[in-house]
C-alpha cells in the first residue's frame, strides 16, 4: 500500500492526496541498516513492502525487540522525539520499498496541518499501544502464548522469518520454540 | 497550573483560551479511586495540584506502576484508546485537583481541531517517551541507579511520598530502600 492510500484508509476518508510533508521512495536490500545503534534518527519510513527488524542491546546482549511488517511506519521513535541517540538498531529483513520523510519537514508541518498532526497522533498512538501490549505479554503471558498471539497476528511470519529469530524475538532458546511448535502442530 | 495556561506554555504560544472540547474542575480527597481495575476509562484528567497513583497487578502481586505529578494529564490511557478493561487503577495519593474531559469530547474535537490534535499527539509522544524510559531503566539500572534518578527528577517525592511507596515503584524491599538512602546520605 501507497502512503496516500494508507491516510485516506486509516486517517482521513477524504484526504485529497496533497501529503503536507514531501515524502520519497526507496527501494532497499535486505540486510541494509536504516538507522545503526548510536545514531541520531532524522527519518520516518513508511513501509509499503517488506519486513523490518529491530535489534536493542541487553547487557552484552543483541535481542530482537520487534518486527515491522508492510503497510506501517517504523523509525527509532524515542531518538526521534528526544533527539538522543538510538538504543536500538534497525534493519531491512527482507528486500523493502519504503516511503520516506525527514523528520524536520514532518514538524514543520506539525505547525499548522491538521492532517499531519492526526497522523502523528494516531500513528503514536499505536505504537504506544504497541509498547503497553509488549511489556504486558512480557509480564504474564508465556513463551507459547506469545508464540501463538504472534501467529494470529501475523500469519505470514512463519513463511518469512527462521526459527532462530522467532526465538529470538520471544526470548527462548530455539529448541524449546521448536518444542512449542511440535506440540501446537499435534 | 490551569490547563489553558499548560496549553500556551506547552502546546501552542498564541492559544487564545478557547477550549476545542468542554472540561470541569474537581476536587479529589486522598484514597480516591479516579479509574478502578477492570473499569471502561472514559475521561481523561489534568492534574492540577496533587499527585496520582498509578498500581497494576502483576500475577497476584500489586505494584506502583507510576506516579503523577502537578501539571500533567494521566488516564488508564490503554483503556482509553482500545477500549478494553483497564489493568491499572488510578487512585489520588494527595488531596488532588483536577480537571476533567470526558474522551467522547476530545474525539469530537480530534475530527476538526489543530490544537485538539497538536495536544494528543504531543501528550501521547511524552507518554509514549516515558513507557520507553520506564523500560529501558527497569532493563539496565539498578535500583540505586533508579531512586537517584527519581530523586533529580522529582525531589518533592521524597518529603511526600512514604518510603513503603517509594520501594514497591522502585521494585525491592524497603529494607533495601533504606539502605540505598543511608549510602546516598552518608
Amino acid at each position: 500500500m501507497e502512503l496516500k492510500e494508507y491516510i485516506i484508509v486509516n486517517i482521513d476518508a477524504t484526504f485529497d492526496g496533497n501529503l503536507p510533508f514531501k515524502s520519497y521512495k526507496k527501494k532497499v536490500k535486505k540486510g541494509s541498516v536504516f538507522t545503526h545503534f548510536e545514531q541520531l534518527e532524522k527519518k520516518v519510513y513508511f513501509l509499503n513492502e517488506g519486513i523490518v527488524q529491530v535489534e536493542i542491546k541487553s547487557k552484552s546482549e543483541i535481542k530482537i525487540l520487534d518486527f515491522f511488517f508492510k503497510n506501517s511506519f517504523f523509525a527509532s521513535y524515542s531518538s526521534l522525539l528526544s533527539n538522543s541517540p538510538s538504543d536500538v538498531c534497525i534493519t531491512a529483513f527482507t528486500d523493502c520499498e519504503v516511503e520516506i520523510i525527514e523528520y524536520q519537514d514532518l514538524m514543520a508541518a506539525y505547525d499548522s496541518s491538521l492532517l499531519a498532526n492526526k497522523l502523528g497522533r494516531i500513528e503514536t498512538e499505536k505504537l504506544y499501544l504497541r509498547k503497553v501490549q509488549r511489556e504486558k505479554e512480557l509480564l504474564t503471558k508465556t513463551a507459547e502464548e506469545r508464540y501463538i498471539l504472534l501467529l494470529s497476528n501475523h500469519p505470514q511470519i512463519i513463511e518469512q522469518i527462521p526459527i532462530k529469530d522467532i526465538s529470538k524475538y520471544l526470548g527462548i532458546q530455539p529448541e524449546s520454540l521448536s518444542r512449542i511448535r511440535k506440540k501446537i502442530i499435534s
